[in-house]
C-alpha cells in the first residue's frame, strides 16, 4: 500500500461522449482536485420521443462539488458547451476557461438562461497555458469546423494528457493557422501519458479534405447562378460563412442573413474579429426583394432540415417573405447530423420540386467534414506517441475501429481503453486500470423538465405512438353497480367514424365484463380494471391486429 | 378533333414510385385496355407512426376493373410485388406474368394471404414476349440485386415503351448473364417511344461495382476469421447467398440458416435452380454448437436492424441459442435502406461491444448496390435513345438529377416528364402531354386495417408520442353538479410520482373551472370540455413547457 502512495497517478473519468456522438464531458482528477473538460448536449434519437436534449448525468460531480477547480472548453460547438447552463445551475459558480470565440458563443447561451452575470469566464489564447488548481492546462490550436478550436494538454504529475477533442489536420485552412503539429510533436517527444482522440470519422479512409476545397464549389456555383442564391450552413461554421461573403464580394452580390442563430453568430464572430465582412455588403433580409435576384445571396439556417428554420420554411413555401423558384440556386453547405438525413433529404426534394437547382453534399464538394479521417488519426497517434490511448467521441463501432488503428500504429492492446461512462481509470507510468465505477449516463431534457422523463414515460410515449390509446370509462356506485358507461374513447387508434362496429362490439364486451363483476360482487378497482382490460386485449388484437394502450378509468359516486 | 383519332397514342399513368422509393406501380393504356406493371409496398417513414406498410391507392383501377388485362412483374423485390396481395383482394383474379424466381417468391406471399389458389400466374422466360390484351410485353434480362430481374419493352401502337425498372449493368455478374444490352440497342435503333428508368442511384457518379467485387471481401474475411462467422444479408439477394455458400465450401465450413425469410428464400431459389448448394454443407442452425466455431457460418437475416431478426437478437444477446463474442466475425453484407441506418448502426455497435470483428459497408467492399450509377444511366439512355423520358423510382432530388442527366445525354427538356402520381400522360410520336389526373397516392396498412389510418389518427399518434396525454375525468348529474372528480390521469406526460404538485395544481384549476360552470349554469358538454381545456392548456405549458394532448371526459349519471 505504501508503494502505491509513491506512484504518481492521475484518474480520468468520462461522463459523456463514449459510445455516442454528443454530450461530451470528461473529468481528470489528481490530488483530490477535479478538472472538467467540456459539457455538451446530445440531440435525441428517435426512441427518445418528445425529448429536446440529452445531457450527462452529473451526480458524481454534485457529490464532489467542493473538489471542482474549473471547466476547460475545447471549442464552441453545442456538443461541447451546450450542457453548461444545466451544469452550472446545479454546480454553481465554477470558473470556465476557453478561447475567445468559444466564450463568445457560450456567453449567448448563458444569457438565454440568465446565468451570465454569475459566471466567471476566463479567456485563454491558443498556445498558452493556464493553471486550474494543480493542473496546468495548455490550449493547443487545432483545425475544426469552427474557429478557435483547441486540443488540451493537461499536465499532471503522472505526465501530460492530450485531450485532442474534435479536430482535423487542414493543411490549407481558411484563416491561416494550422493544427499546432509542432507542439504536438514536442509533447510526443517528451512523453505523453495518454491521448484522447476524436473517433467521429474513424470509418473514413485517407484524409479529410481541406476547407479550401469548398471554395471551388462555392465559386463555381456563384459563377453559374442566374438568379437568387441561398446558402444554408451551420451558423457556427464561421470559415464557411466567410467564404460565402468572399464569393458574394467577388461576384458582386449583397448578402442577407436569415435565422436567429445565423444573425447571432455572425454578430459575435465579426465583433470578435473572426469574420471579415466587406463594407456595404450586408443587407436586411426584408430588403431582398428590392434587389434583382442575381444581385443577392441569402445566408440562412436550416441545413439540418429543422422544421422552423429559414431554409425549411422556404422549401415548404411558408417563409413570410422569401420564396424560391425556377432558376434559383440553393447550396446546402453542411452534412446531415445522424438522425437528420431524412429531414434534410425532404427539404432538398421540396426545393427541387419548386424548380431550384440544389447543390448538396451527395453530388458535390459543397461541404467537407471537420473531423479527422484515418490517416490524420494515425498521424495524431504517431505525433503524440501516447502510453495509453482512449478513442472518444464516437459510437462503439467508431471507437473499436479507432482502437484498431491505434494498435496498428503504436499502442499495445492492453493500453487501449474503451471504458463505460462512469468508469474511473487510474493512470500512471507503471499501470493503467479501472479503479472504480460511479453513476453516469444520460439525463433527458423535455421542455423545462430536466430528468423527469424516464423509462416509464418513454415506454408510454412509444406505445401511444404505435397504436394510440383506448379508454374505457365507467361510473359505478359503492356497491359496484354501473351508473354510467362503459364508454369507449380512442385517440390515435382507428378512424372512429369508420370503426363504429369495432367500438360497439368492444363496448359490449366491456359491459359484459362489468356485469359479471357485479354478479360476482367484485368491487375492488384493480380487479375491475384488469377484468375490463382482459375482456378487450386479445379481442382488439385479433380483430384489427393492433395493440393500443388499453386504459380502464373508473369513477365512483 | 378528327385528327386526334388518327394519331396512334398510348397513355401512361404512374400510381407509385415517383417522388418516393418504393410502392412502384405503373399503368399503360391503349384501346381502352389497361396493363399494370408491378405492385409494390413501401416501408413507412418515421412520421407514419405505427404504420406497417404503405401501398398505392388503386381507386382508379377499381373503377376500371373490367379494362385490366394483366399485371407484368419486373422482379421479386417487395417494393415491386409486395402490394399484390392487397391489390388482388380488391381487383379479383387478374393474370400475372413474371419470370420463374419472381413468381416463386410471389407464390410464398400469396400463400400467406390464402390467395394462391385463386391466382393465375404465368411464367415468362427472359428474352421472350407475351401478349397481354393488345400489348406485346417483352421481358428483357437486367442485372439487379435479385436474380431473374427484367426490364419490360411494352410494344404499343405508338411504339415500344421501355420500362427499365430497377437495374444495373454488371459486366461480371455472378450467374453468367449480363443485362441484355444487345436487345436494348436494337430497340434504340428501331425507335423507342419512352424510357422509364431507375433513379435510385442518380446521385452516384461513375459505375456501380460488380457483384464479383464482393467476392474478394467475403473470401478475405473468411480467410482471416478465426472463430464463428455470421453473414447477414437480404434474404432475396440470391447471388450474395451463393457467394457465401461458395466461400464456405472453399474454406471448409458448414452453413446454417437463420431467420424465416432466409430459410424460405433459400428453399425457393434452390428448388427453382437459382442456387447451387454444395452437398452436405447445410446444417440445422440448432446444431451449430456441435461444430467447432471455425467450422461454421451462420447465414442470417437482420441486415436492416429489424428488431426481431436473427442478427439483431444475437447482437442484443437474446437469441435463443446463438451467441457471439471475442474472435467471432460478422459480415453485414447489405446497405441500410433509407430509414434503417440508425437501427443498423446500433446493431453494429452492439456486435463490436460483444467483442466481434464486424465488417460492414462503410469500411469495406462487403456490399455493392443493385442500382445503376450515373454512367450506367447515361448508357441506358444512349442505348435506347427514347423520344420521351420518365425518371422513376426515386425521391424528387433523384428524379431531377436523372432528368438533368437525360437532358445532357439525348432527350430535350420538353420531352422529360416528372409527373405527379395519378397524372395520365398521353404519348404519341407527335406529342406528349398530361391529358388527365386521377386519384392516386398512398394507402396505409396498420395491422389488418387497410386505409383506416389517416391524417387524424396520425396527428393524434404524433401528439401522443411527443408529450403524452392528460385526461380530466369528471362525473356530473343532469344539472351539471359534479358528483365525482375531476380526476387527472396522465400517460407519457410526466413521471407521476415526482410530479404530485403539478397534478394537484392542475386538478385545482379544473375544479375551479367546473365550479364556475356550475355557478353560471353551464351544462352543455362541449362548453364544459372547452372550459376544462382552457383552464389547463396554457397553464401546463407555462409550468413545464410541454403540450400534452388534453382530453376532458365527462360522464353523466
Amino acid at each position: 500500500m505504501s508503494l502505491n502512495n509513491q506512484i504518481d497517478s492521475v484518474s480520468v473519468l468520462p461522463l459523456g461522449g463514449i459510445g455516442e456522438i454528443g454530450k461530451n464531458m470528461m473529468i481528470i482528477e489528481q490530488n483530490d482536485e477535479i478538472l472538467i473538460i467540456d459539457a455538451g448536449i446530445k440531440f435525441p434519437t428517435d426512441e427518445l420521443y418528445g425529448v429536446d436534449y440529452v445531457i450527462p448525468d452529473i451526480t458524481y460531480l454534485l457529490k464532489n462539488k467542493d473538489r471542482i477547480k474549473g471547466i476547460a472548453l475545447t471549442h464552441g460547438h453545442m456538443d461541447h458547451i451546450g450542457g453548461l447552463p444545466y451544469v452550472l445551475k446545479q454546480l454553481g459558480d465554477i470558473p470556465i476557461y476557453g478561447t475567445k470565440l468559444t466564450l463568445g458563443l457560450l456567453r449567448g447561451k448563458l444569457e438565454e438562461h440568465n446565468l451570465l452575470s454569475d459566471t466567471y469566464l476566463r479567456h485563454v489564447y491558443p498556445g498558452h497555458s493556464v493553471d486550474i488548481g494543480s493542473f496546468e492546462v495548455e490550449f493547443i490550436r487545432v483545425n475544426h469546423s469552427i474557429s478557435d478550436a483547441c486540443a488540451l494538454a493537461v499536465h499532471t504529475k503522472a505526465g501530460p494528457i492530450v485531450y485532442a477533442s474534435d479536430f482535423k489536420l487542414d493543411q490549407t485552412p481558411i484563416s491561416g493557422d494550422i493544427t499546432d503539429i509542432h507542439r504536438l510533436a514536442e509533447l510526443g517527444k517528451e512523453g505523453v501519458l495518454a491521448l484522447f482522440s476524436d473517433s467521429t470519422n474513424a470509418e473514413h479512409e485517407g484524409y479529410t479534405s481541406s476547407e479550401k476545397e469548398v471554395q471551388k464549389t462555392i465559386e463555381k456555383s456563384f459563377a453559374d447562378a442566374e438568379q437568387k442564391i441561398i446558402v444554408a450552413s451551420f451558423a457556427s461554421n464561421i470559415h464557411r460563412i466567410q467564404q460565402v461573403f468572399d464569393a458574394a464580394q467577388k461576384f458582386n452580390r449583397k448578402v442577407a442573413l436569415s435565422g436567429r442563430s445565423m444573425l447571432n453568430n455572425v454578430d459575435i464572430a465579426s465583433d470578435l474579429g473572426y469574420l471579415d465582412i466587406p463594407e456595404g455588403i450586408l443587407i436586411d433580409s426584408n430588403d431582398v426583394d428590392n434587389y434583382p435576384p442575381h444581385k443577392v445571396v441569402l445566408l440562412s439556417t436550416g441545413s439540418q432540415g429543422e422544421p422552423m428554420a429559414a431554409l425549411t420554411r422556404i422549401a415548404r413555401g411558408d417563409h413570410y417573405h422569401i420564396s424560391i423558384g425556377d432558376g434559383d440556386t440553393v447550396l446546402v453547405s453542411a452534412t446531415a447530423i445522424p438522425g437528420n438525413a431524412k429531414a434534410v433529404g425532404h427539404t432538398i426534394n421540396q426545393l427541387f420540386e419548386r424548380g431550384a437547382d440544389v447543390i448538396y453534399e451527395a453530388i458535390s464538394g459543397v461541404h467537407v467534414s471537420g473531423h479527422a479521417s484515418q490517416e490524420e488519426l494515425k498521424l495524431m497517434l504517431n505525433l503524440t506517441r501516447p502510453q495509453y490511448f482512449f478513442p472518444v467521441h464516437g459510437e462503439y463501432r467508431h471507437l473499436h475501429l479507432h482502437a484498431k488503428l491505434a494498435n496498428e500504429v503504436c499502442v499495445p492492446k492492453e493500453n487501449i481503453f474503451i471504458p463505460d461512462l462512469g468508469d474511473k481509470i487510474s493512470l500512471s507510468k507503471e499501470q493503467g486500470y479501472v479503479e472504480d465505477s460511479v453513476r453516469a449516463g444520460r439525463v433527458l431534457v423535455d421542455g423545462s423538465g430536466v430528468g423527469d422523463v424516464g423509462n416509464v414515460v418513454l415506454r408510454d410515449r412509444r406505445l401511444l405512438s404505435e397504436n394510440g390509446i383506448l379508454m374505457v370509462v365507467v361510473t359505478i356506485d359503492r356497491n359496484g353497480k354501473v351508473l354510467s358507461g362503459p364508454d369507449i374513447i380512442t385517440r390515435g387508434f382507428v378512424y372512429v367514424r369508420e370503426s363504429g362496429d369495432l367500438i360497439r362490439d368492444a363496448t359490449r364486451r366491456a359491459e359484459k365484463a362489468l356485469a359479471e363483476c357485479e354478479e360476482e360482487g367484485i368491487t375492488e378497482w384493480s380487479t375491475l380494471k384488469s377484468k375490463i382490460r382482459d375482456s378487450l386485449d386479445d379481442y382488439i388484437y385479433h380483430r384489427i391486429k393492433r395493440n393500443p394502450m388499453i386504459l380502464p378509468i373508473i369513477m365512483e359516486v
